[in-house]
């Protein structure tokens, strides 16, 4: 029988009150509150904290707290990670960063999504898509990314963007829906 | 003489400073803040907050914190209530939820406005205007919703939307100012 | 030698790696970490933390927990000054707000910038532009006002607004980006 967990990883509809899952968000948000209560001046037990919270980690990974994550170890960080304030990651599937990913506060990164009829959507069951960004991207304050977008690298994401398709290399988007702004000369 | 808690339920211009109104948001905030202190295993704790806060509340009701409410007493939510991290309900008049509604990270509900005119504005002097949601309404995350809208049944708000205006049943909208983006056969 | 604090006031490239401004944003962090864990009741603490907190701030001004600053010190607020809920402020370069301005939650003031091209903005080094309120502004909730924004008098930004360029006096302004929806008689 498949587990509800490898149907949540492989994008399938599942079943998030499965016991596994339910322990597995409990821990995340055990560490995520030790996190989030930890003071300004104990940035080593942050750094350790998220090295044990998330999926894997690089060298030099920050986030200000507060954080939000569903799992944690659905994210992968590389190296030279910096998210500001208050960022918060739906990681059902995936979430994967390359190198020099920065972003700015609030930003709201979700591959958690549910089916559009009602009937279906009631079941309780639901489904994510993975989400990936490339090398040295730089996602705006408050941008939104939905399920299953990629974006390529050196990207920049204007603040306040809500981003629904794949962006590729060496651009600049921004908007709602986000929309190309310019290319970048690399 | 009408008290001010009146005028405000009624959509008229009242003083949000009066005595009566200043203690029922000081006793929301209270329980707002024991509900967000509160611990991910302390989940029969937060239900019961939740009661005691909101209007009313049906079977299977639970918000993730951190929540924030002006009263909580004027927000109404059906069976099957969920809201995910961060969410912010201005409910200095009505919001009423059918059942079935799930509202992602960060969503924004606003029922308290200002007059536009700085001289009234200056005055203190405010208003609401309700807001209605039905059954089976999923609210994408980071999604604001304005004063005095009122929202169908079977409705999908895309994430990252500002809804503006009333949202008939059966459809997708999105964007900023939330726009039809599709029909659903129900 | 020019120090990097000078240097980001006056929007040069700077190493926010700074020990100086390291320290700045530490103490910053902790007057942020005692407001936002004070209680409903500690009015006089929150209006003390704050006058601490901001460059420098009038009569009546209230901030809705929680809190996010960079340093704080840059930021400089006239009479009557009102933020709802969750308002972030990165003022790495000022941002100077008249009398009678009212916030919505979740208001976003980014003074903060980095480099478009990856390896400029790889190398650490950033910068800012300042921000500018005038007399009598409303910034409805979820706006996010950009680095280097001039905001004029009798101004109203609607909820969800993203404001990327200067806005003239007496105007409603919304959407993203934010775009003239009405003149006001004044």
């Amino acid at each position: 029988m498949i587990k509800e967990k490898e149907k949540m990883l492989a994008g399938d509809l599942y079943n998030p009150s499965d016991p596994e899952l339910a322990k597995d968000r409990q821990n995340a948000s055990q560490l995520v509150r030790i996190y989030n209560q930890s003071t300004e001046t104990e940035v080593v037990k942050r750094v350790n904290l998220l090295k044990e919270l998330l999926g894997s980690s690089g060298e030099n990974v920050y986030m200000q707290p507060n954080i939000r994550f569903d799992y944690g170890y659905n994210t992968y960080v590389g190296d030279n990670f910096f998210a500001n304030f208050d960022c918060t990651i739906l990681d059902v599937c995936e979430v994967r960063f390359g190198d020099n990913c920065m972003l700015g506060p609030s930003v709201q990164i979700y591959t958690a999504t549910h089916p559009l009829h009602p009937t279906e959507r009631n079941s309780g069951l639901e489904y994510g898509k993975p989400i990936t960004f490339g090398n040295n991207v730089w996602i705006g304050g408050s941008s939104v990314i939905n399920p299953g977008v990629t974006i390529g690298n050196n990207v920049v994401i204007a603040a306040g963007s809500v981003v629904t398709k794949n962006v590729p290399d060496n651009v600049v988007v921004g908007g709602n829906p986000a929309q190309l702004i310019k290319h970048l000369e690399i």
